[in-house]
């Protein structure tokens, strides 16, 4: 296992990683968003913003189909970003050749990408699937990898 | 990108990092103090701590409001401190300034155990908005510095 | 705080780390297996591999308690095993002792498929909350190295 960080496989994958948190984080920026338009909130205190009327504000206190839909999408990024994150992260240690770590950041980088897209917009199936498995098997590749090359039990 | 990571920001990273990440698992145990206090659980089998007769056991498999407020702020835990983690890491690779870097990991973590406070006790927005929004300009300022110090696509 | 990640114990942590990550992910497909057999999903696109009949599809729009027991065991793992590769790998930087370290990797991992196997197939308690505590322990002690030989306020 490489014990060097600042090679060019670990600055991809720190820039990488970056990208596809930040992405993450872009979700609950689109969870705030289709709260404040469908006006549909988890918590009281939080619908005082829309309005001041208790009536009109015990109304917000439900679910709404557009919300549930972005919180599933950014439950299923911590769900594969993060084992992403950490699988990769120990995979850049294992030296591996720069041009197959790039292709393995960049197809998963992109497949979450996709899955966001089909996941918001409500792309009929199998886009959804194809893009969960495609970012899915790069992590697999990545985590066969590390224990191949780092395996101590 | 910075190889060194005995470093005195890593140090410091290491602590903030650990510290906020205790914070989060703390929030397991004010949900188990919750579920059992409001007698509000998920499980069948969890409610045989508390009583023996299945009437009443069916009873407690129940949403409560107070444990639902609390698992909804260790899920923003979740989607925030774990974002500040990874791009943490990789942004204490870059040899920031001591100082600068020390302020952003100081500024973030005080940040969360407000917006726990916030979010436990209810308090009136916009407080638990700011002290979120403080803890992700601190990632995304992070953020910045690992995309310019270290891209690599 | 030791510098070398080439060390053993990182090798260590590398492979425990990837297992209990990998062991994560796999409770994404024991959700879908559920899914599938228990004809209940969330996202409207997804009903269509089951069947086009739009009446039946609705029904299929459902939360069903397996599959609902089955991410809240996934949660879970979020809510446990993020801290422990968070710690885990600061703890694996202070130069533990090789045999110690192996114990806290061990025990964890093990922690975790036992908690996995208690929650899934609703044993009775208090096996899931000792799993789960246990599992906590661990990290908490790794947590405690880390701070006593890396703080940094």
């Amino acid at each position: 296992m490489a014990h060097l960080i600042n090679s060019d496989v670990f600055l991809a994958f720190s820039t990488y990683a970056t990208i596809v948190v930040l992405k993450m984080i872009f979700m609950s920026f689109v969870t705030v968003y289709y709260r404040m338009s469908e006006k549909a909130f988890s918590n009281w205190e939080d619908t005082r913003r829309v309005s001041k009327d208790p009536e009109e504000r015990k109304k917000m206190l439900q679910t709404n189909p557009n919300v549930e839909r972005v919180r599933r999408c950014h439950q299923n990024d911590l769900e594969n970003i993060i084992p992403f994150v950490v699988i990769g992260l120990l995979y850049a240690l294992t030296s591996p050749d720069l041009s197959t770590a790039l292709w393995h950041f960049r197809v998963f980088v992109g497949s979450r990408f996709i899955h966001t897209l089909t996941y918001v917009m409500a792309i009929p199936q199998p886009s959804r699937a194809l893009s969960w498995m495609v970012g899915l098997l790069t992590t697999f590749s990545m985590a066969y990898r590390v224990l191949t090359t780092a395996l101590f039990l």
